[in-house]
């Protein structure tokens, strides 16, 4: 930590500074410059974020930050890429993982069909909401408990695995019990009690990034995951708010050759929430993979235009195979690879 | 809702929205413009957003909604201001409301002296945080219930009411047992669960604007706790998150006066989180009531750079008192007035 | 200059990063702390920015700035308030000032009209546009040299002072030969050509912030007009670009309190382009002048829905004339004096 | 054109409004809802916006545009992909384009040894700032005339061509004397000055989008450029101002799908200025073309750690190598090829 005293500090300033950093437990180490004075602050730092309130002390003009807030997520903690393993599945490794479904699941019929195409086309995951937080009191609000278990019979079925949406701790359980990956939205990326919650319910969790959240809350959002003891934590890019409205989020591809630098967790995409609109959803999942990320998490409906929610940004079965096929070549211009269709879903197959 | 047909749309396009939205309940209005086919859909807009989907069919390039998503707050329903009573206080009306406290309760020794101090002031509502959202793990999170008792037992002695933050739908009803109003966090704006737990609960809601969130989302927030029969809703403007970074956030002083042609819901400003410097806090709670703000929700703390939270941003009581003596101008300037200090703490102040 | 090393930075690597600071003149210091080293470079600092480039060194984490890169523009300079005078009007001190007109000149009469009705409410700079820099090409690109003769004749008939803006380095001289003050506009507050050229004009400048322009990028424009020798600046905030659509811009009440803690130079505010709705205008300018700025500059029209541009954001005379009344009561509230109608316009008032 | 009118709105203010819009010669068709009455207005739309100021109009709830503004560089008005030629390299077809080069020319010797490396490694395009807008008037401002010398001797020892920034209309004819392409810069995106300057200069433009420009704002500047007559632009996606502090900018990868829907104006990607970091650059670059980009412009520097301006973010001579091998790959993957490096610059390899 650095304060940096202002122009006219005296030297009594820089001392109370200097003694209240004592009293915290800091070594200090002033520096004067040929304008002001700096007061370097050595110390553990154990704690994420200095201690505030030294900024309202007489003489300082500004307190900044030298290390990350974030520990165990970071590659100075652990250097090698995590790789999490969930039925067979690996993400994070070389192979590229996409998991695709509809917004939210409307019935039997509905997440089989959908289920059945995606992992025709080499989906392993299949996604689907059956909580939905929806920014309406009257928009639909998911099949909740009947939801998770329309998911979870065509997974059997069809042999793939599964990621729901959780909104509220209480649920954690419930969801767990149902689903292969918990996710965690971006709405709630900052709700503490459910990232503790998610932490010790032993399920890889898929933690949204918050659409106005830094990086670095990101990383500390997956920080309190991780302090719990969960160390599957699946990071996910899915745009963030900004001005322009030609787009409803504005997807942040820095982020993940970013993330990849900071932190050993692993990265995917997705790619149709940040757009909300259908046509760009494979340009960006193309343009995901070419930046360094572990796979797409990717909306599909088969008829989008009667979908309950969202359907102004889903795939039908047809367009997300296009995708695959585009998202296939990619894969290998950088040296990675798709899920072979053969390992996984052979018996959903032969079923239908 | 106005669906915009694009330019070489046919007239078979045409007929399969017009055919979409009938089976949707909507009657059909078509404008043949010099250019393109739009039409207007009429109907009653029960839910909130259009439904989605239409963006996907061949020849439709946009859709654009008419009428505002929020029903029960806006002044199309109610047209007079609301004005919310709790323990004597009116907020709302024409009397200011000023809620001043530390970020956090740290002691009752703590809360007392600053309660205390605030009263004399002239605040009438106690605020302080018994459960912190913190962006780090590692930060101190709150005394919790014992937080919550110590601020019921100070606002027992002082005679003042008390606001305090739940972060989880499971403890709004312990935070609910011992506060007098219920505040949820910018943070969790958008904790849909919350929002509905706390729409049960009985007692006065102070929902802060999240961070990131538009003005109409902020307004369908609070939707969703007036559709739980909770009518008594303070909103709180608490600053955006912008490219800015000289202030944590920035304060949309715009908004108070635009949410307040938009509904009729009582709003107050919380000028500390949103500067994150307490030499900004006064300024802007002027700015607030001169923009015509129902009060203020300030930090103080008696020894800031001692705080364990957002120390930074905190008012001594010497400078609180400075502030209210200046709200009291620009209150009588905007014709309104500030709650006298003999209505309220008689009691605590002979106590001492 | 802070230079952070990364945790794995070799002593090899710190002494390449000294001798390079070295070279460029600079004295090391470097603080061996638990984590990392960081080395503090002291020197002049004359360039306003480090050197770049410092970064794609081996084992450099990060470099952190310590000084502001404004100079003469920064109270460090200059502690006490400059107060720039032009025809009789003082703008920047005790008294406000209200600088009001349409947002083009559209002919003679039209500029006369508002110019007679906003002088007799107390306004005592006209503004208005000859030179409009617009989004399309095909709208109205304002009446160019013939608005400036027609803004000169009024403001002769009148006894007022007019501020109107330029758009391009070249018409400079030509609007400086008419006008008092010389605009800058938002979209240029980053062009620098033009601000070195308004540097030599002799004339007091009017720099409005860009709408996605910081602080310090709004005082280092200042910065270069100051160093072409011209001091008489008056920096403008006019609302920033946000996520938020229900009003155009968000105005960003607390550059207001923290460019008066930082600078010298007076502000003042607009608050018709930051909101884009007349409606907000008045709550906007009574704000702003409780956050401690100096002035409004506020679009009127004589018929709103007739202007050639903005009329949406327009108040007519009536409503300029209800808000003039509410700010002087804010005037008041912060011990600040409104121009009184006297001492200016008087002959121009006898003459119609 | 659509005007809602609100919820009291009485059918004399509808006719009111009917009459407005026949004035400005809007043919007008109401439609009478269940809540509200909205009147299409039907017209040329000649004028880009809309006429503002129906919003002052007594029961007039908000006014929507139907029609996009921009006409010229939409897909509308040319379906084709537009293809620009200059020197033998065309920009926009199938095959990518890569411009590479310092940020600033700081001699001949630098600028011949980076064009050089760049074009051994296939780029075609050599980029290199004479005039230099920087945010501090104490900072490297530009060789300007001999910089643009310096990059005119080296294209034509070495068979490439040029791209060059400048910043003021009065510079437009010297630069497009020298340069084969003339950049107009980020900050410069709304100078219509400017724009209208280089719309008459005859040379192919590089229009880089303003940092906190709208895609349709870009396009509308596009649209000023083609209004006057020069239907040689290029766009260039460069990064916008989000809250995001760990990048410089916020790259707009979704820009780029989107604006190949909405224009035929070809569109590449300035990966290194967006996030302001080397590390980034490549994975950006492969994500831009992963995405449909037209190709990158890139800035390399032989040492950037002694690079006069950006050298954090400027590639090493080897660096950018690594990348053009990347780059390969993604075209291929994408269906689309890099310049060989035969075709271009044997002559160049020759005399070194």
């Amino acid at each position: 930590m650095i304060v940096v005293m202002n122009l006219d500090a005296g030297e009594e300033n820089v001392e109370a500074v200097k003694e209240r950093l004592h009293q915290m437990g800091y070594k200090t180490h002033p520096i004067y410059g040929t304008a002001r004075i700096v007061i370097g602050a050595i110390g553990l730092e154990k704690s994420a974020t200095p201690p505030t309130g030294l900024e309202t002390m007489p003489g300082v003009e500004k307190v900044m930050r030298i290390m990350a807030p974030y520990k165990m997520v970071s590659r100075e903690v652990k250097n090698e890429d995590s790789v999490i393993e969930v039925g067979g599945v690996r993400i994070g490794g070389n192979q590229l993982t996409v998991m695709a479904g509809p917004c939210a699941v409307e019935s039997y019929d509905q997440i089989y069909k959908i289920a059945k195409g995606v992992s025709q086309s080499g989906a392993q995951v299949l996604r689907g909401g059956a909580f939905k937080p929806r920014s309406s009191p009257y928009s639909f609000q998911g099949l909740e408990e009947e939801g998770l278990k329309f998911m979870a019979e065509v997974r059997d079925e069809l042999g793939m695995i599964t990621v729901t949406e959780t909104i509220t701790p209480a649920d954690v359980e419930l969801v767990a019990s149902y689903a292969d990956i918990i996710q965690v939205g971006a709405r709630n990326m900052q709700n503490y009690a459910l990232l503790k919650e998610v932490g010790k319910c032993g399920k890889p969790v898929l933690l949204k990034r918050g659409f106005a959240s830094t990086i670095e809350e990101w990383l500390m959002a997956a920080e309190y995951i991780v302090n719990e003891g969960n160390l599957q934590v699946i990071l996910c890019e899915r745009g963030i708010r900004t001005f322009e409205t030609y787009t409803r989020n504005t997807l942040d591809i820095s982020a993940i050759p970013l993330v990849k630098i900071l932190s050993h967790l692993p990265v995917i995409v997705d790619p149709s929430h940040s757009a909300g609109d259908w046509r760009l959803v494979s340009p960006l999942a193309n343009a995901s993979v070419a930046a360094g990320a572990d796979g797409a998490l990717v909306e599909v409906h088969h008829t989008p235009n009667e979908a309950l929610c969202d359907g102004a940004q889903s795939l039908t079965l047809e367009n997300f195979d296009n995708m695959m096929q585009e998202l296939n070549q990619i894969a290998k211009a950088v040296n990675r690879s798709m899920a072979t269709s053969d390992n996984k879903c052979v018996e959903g197959k032969e079923k239908v």
